[in-house]
């Protein structure tokens, strides 16, 4: 069943190239064996760089679920998740994921994914996108707040 | 300067908290020294666990300058970006970023972002979400149909 649904994904993925959308990347979000939401690549499409297929599908499903959480949901996905939709599915907290295809594939087809994962690795400062670290004596002030704060809603 | 501008992202997760919009998170983006985009975390009000103070900034620099990326843009956030909004910086592609409080500062707020860190590094089957990579022999043919179509718009 798992194979059934990756097999989905990859269609999906197929198809978001051919029909000009985007990228080839496509992803299912399967709840209780349905169905509930399914995306292709629409980074160039929308013109937004952080619509992966996993982060679209996320967004849809929560609109689906009106949650911003995703116990108990399985991603399915063309390729392994890169970092930004890894930290996605940690904050969507979906139960596990399934993928076909790996960061070195997505590589070989000139893709950042693998790149990124190691530039993690690398203090921040010294990235190709540099990190840079500034102490300001009030930086914590927001947390403070928050940690205070009686009513808030946690996520 | 970059201070200057450091403190507005930290006034803005400051509100954020105190408006009731959501998290403990601000972040500007600066091109050319003017502010094209700001925004507090926006999680639990929006509904979208992916709507992280730096990525709803991505999204909205991107509206304004009608483009995917975002070069020469500076970003400036209120804490260290977690591996999903680290992600969405290279896939933007901005010069550069500054931030005040660290992955630890949130870990103390009971925020994921060093716990996401540090399952990175977990061979995926083993992570916390399970992340299990099939075997299909289809698995490529997204990959194979992008390289071939000659008509694609590269992101």
């Amino acid at each position: 069943m798992h194979k059934e649904y990756l097999q989905q994904a990859i269609a999906l993925a197929s198809e978001n190239v051919t029909s000009g959308h985007g990228g080839p990347y496509g992803a299912i979000i399967v709840k209780d064996s349905q169905l509930i939401a399914a995306s292709g690549n629409k980074v160039t499409c929308t013109l937004d760089p952080t619509a992966h297929a996993e982060i679209v599908a996320i967004r849809l499903a929560c609109i689906k679920l009106n949650d911003f959480q995703l116990h108990n949901c399985i991603l399915y996905t063309s390729c392994e998740p890169c970092p930004m939709c890894l930290g996605a599915i940690y904050w969507a907290r979906l139960a596990k994921v399934y993928y076909a295809c790996s960061r070195f594939d997505a590589a070989a087809a000139n893709f950042d994914d693998s790149f990124i994962y190691d530039e993690i690795l690398v203090p921040p400062s010294e990235r190709s996108i540099p990190m840079h670290h500034l102490n300001l004596a009030n930086a914590l002030q927001p947390f403070n707040i928050w940690t205070e704060k009686s009513d808030k809603v946690v996520y």
